[in-house]
């Protein structure tokens, strides 16, 4: 009946994406809009553009529009890197034994080690195309930083990264990445700023969060000529960039006549997550078909799963709008001992208002399991898994081992953001047995909440 | 007139090669056949069975067939990874202004980082298919060791990796990708084998060298039953597997009626090279086409450019067979601010006898150029090259860079053969303006090839 499936798909040139898709013109409950933090109302176009460029603030308050078209400048850049492969998993399913079809959309085959760089170059064209000197932004696990350096580098932008110190410290070869594309990377918090000075002074020797290194890039950016701030996810631009992702995932499966049961992401800001299920939510919201989406958190960090729906602030400065979206608050610090990215607080507003309406359940897990999912599909599938990815493998792996119980043949597919060669010290702890786990207390959930911002 | 050329040329997996090919068939005047050490004379099948496997043996003895057929099991895991891109350099031919067309060949798409898996995975296949417990190998910039442990993983056989003490404990993350995928890795000299524990004895507080980890490779091959030896390089076998480099590449121009003008490919131990050029070097030897072949080695390991062509031990120990190569003794041992990899004193006879006839020319360059064609490739194609691989990407914009003055539009192809994701000490020296380039005295050349053993 249906052509054999390869080990990889991939797109023709000619049948990647020229459009990105908007799902929240297809959503009948829209996120709630932004607010401005000094007049608590929604943010106007207007109030934005000391903040971001003009293109990407129309992007973030049009909640109408289905489609936008992908200028031709990062079609081509895209050329370079994508389309990604969709895998059919073929070993991983013959050593689970398992009836289900496995197939994985790897976002790793490029030199930032993630998605990340689908929404660092559209947002560096559109800096460019402003005439603007160049961006500010944040980085944690480094995958962002490292997308934006080359997208900068690419358009001749300038780039400055604020790196939570404590990874600028235990993570030198990121720095190093970014610094090869000529970004300047400064360990956050730092004495540029004042709202760093303010922090170092308050809270001397600390090894900085990522809310107060988005803090540090937004004054940057408003306090130099010239330069704007960009963030590499939560944002609803980030995820409209995203559904590239998703976009090809569906073109690829369509072309195989594939119809996937679940779809799987791991979910930090959402922004893979966004991108990948997008399409596929759209079609849900239109009516047109069901699938099963999954957001999978970690438990040191469980948003989705343990957080409430309420607006609050997205960085820890309080100067950025606020947004509505399932929190923990924003003085929430995953433990130390929690590995890898997907330590932010929040969740994207649309992801968090799919999640509201049922689009999609969501699950948490535990960072021992992922990390022995991720091995075992690295020896299966050789390729080593970034830790934020090899949560999706984790329960992608949970739902296969159910239908060989069940005996059903369900087409699972998920998104394998990337690779952890920047990881290895955590693997070492893997590796070595001393990889803990950790869940926060309800206690230490309700004391972050309890001061949540009060929005009529 | 021709299709238009997109930015990746991917084969179908259905055009993917069947079989390797073996250039020697087609060379008139043969590699010297490599001797054994306790009787100078031309090696056995039998007289290699202690050490190699029986079909990697016969491969390496056989200098007539001109196709080997590549077992099902290795076109599987092929599949997994391959075919890798031709890319078409469009950003990079721009960025130069030269009318040439420039193509890579890019074997760093999967997890261990270079085209070191092509051979890692055949010869675990055909250790396990007889029935061995496991293989033994050395290692120094690690992307061998790290090949070879996933391939290993995949079969489920031991993998005991000797990697050169230096590196090992410079690059802590390549070791744990290797413990990740299950193989035991062993800073070299050790105390595990009679000849570590001599050369420890007689150097205290030496780093080691690859020459030395191959001795304590092979003794531990030789003492443990139900083990043999694997090397990623030099051996006519390794060339054989990594011909799947050449043939793709060639079936890929084809495609696109391309025909290649100046092929380019970095030369450590000839294992890329050689795979590379192979089904190329063979339409020159049966008089059907003509190329200009470059082969492009270290200015501080200048093997071919500098050194002579004669019989010489593989190994510091001196207890794997002799072959007659381009060497510069095997005590050489190239400076210490030598970046990545590129450190054997030798080359593989194959690539020997084709550059010993003018079949190809060498040329050497060094580093800091290097790390300049690497920063550039990286920030206009989007790839962070391995040190290795940007010794070709260096001669690939001289040549086009020689294009522009002469308004030649040649087609210019190189092998990029892997990612420098753990290399990242190497261009932290680069961005920090600290990176020393060396160029070995004649003197000191002069003094290792006086050690050469006397063969009659």
């Amino acid at each position: 009946m249906s052509k054999e499936i390869p080990y990889k798909i991939y797109l023709e040139e000619n049948e990647m994406p020229k459009q990105w898709y908007n799902v929240r013109a297809d959503m009948k409950n829209k996120p709630a809009p932004i607010l401005n933090p000094a007049t608590m109302k929604p943010i106007t176009l207007e109030e934005l553009a000391p903040i971001f460029c003009g293109e990407l603030a129309k992007q973030e308050l049009d909640d109408r529009t289905p489609y936008f078209d992908i200028p031709q400048e990062i079609q081509d850049f895209y050329r370079m890197y994508r389309p990604s492969p969709l895998v059919r998993a073929y070993c991983l399913e013959k050593k689970l034994g398992t009836p289900a079809h496995i197939y994985y959309k790897f976002e790793g085959n490029n030199t930032s080690g993630s998605h990340k760089l689908n929404s660092a170059i559209a947002q560096a064209y559109y800096a460019k195309k402003q005439g603007l000197k160049g961006v500010t932004t944040e980085t944690g696990a480094g995958q962002w930083g490292t997308a934006l350096s080359m997208a900068c580098s690419y358009f001749d932008l300038d780039c400055q990264v604020y790196m939570v110190k404590v990874s600028y410290e235990q993570k030198p070869f990121r720095r190093e990445v970014m610094r090869t594309y000529g970004a300047t990377v400064t360990p956050s918090p730092s004495m540029n700023t004042n709202i760093g000075r303010k922090i170092n002074q308050e809270f001397p020797g600390t090894t900085g969060s990522l809310g107060c290194a988005i803090s540090e890039a937004v004054e940057a950016a408003t306090t130099q000529e010239g330069y704007r701030y960009v963030l590499g996810s939560v944002l609803s631009q980030v995820l409209l960039h995203q559904t590239v992702i998703g976009l090809e995932t569906k073109t690829a499966l369509d072309k195989y006549g594939i119809k996937a049961d679940v779809i799987i992401g791991c979910a930090g800001g959402g922004s893979n997550l966004g991108g990948l299920i997008s399409p596929f939510a759209g079609e849900v919201l239109r009516g047109e078909a069901d699938y099963e989406m999954i957001a999978v958190e970690p438990a040191s960090c469980p948003s989705l799963t343990r957080g409430i729906y309420a607006y609050d602030f997205c960085d820890t400065g309080k100067i950025c709008p606020l947004a509505k979206m399932y929190t923990l608050g924003s003085s929430f610090i995953p433990s130390a001992n929690h590995a890898g990215g997907l330590r932010y607080h929040g969740m994207s507003s649309i992801v968090s208002q799919l999640y509201e309406d049922g689009i999609l359940t969501a699950r948490s897990v535990e960072q021992t399991e992922v990390f022995k999912a991720a091995q075992m599909f690295a020896r299966v599938e050789g390729i080593l898994p970034a830790p934020e990815s090899s949560h999706a493998i984790k329960v992608a792996i949970d739902e296969a081992m159910k239908c060989k119980e069940t005996g059903e043949e369900k087409n699972i597919v998920f998104g394998l953001t990337g690779t952890g060669y920047f990881d290895m010290v955590a693997y070492q702890k893997f590796n070595d047995g001393d990889m803990a786990d950790y869940v926060p207390t309800d206690e230490e959930i309700r004391k972050s909440l309890s001061m949540l911002p009060k929005v009529e």
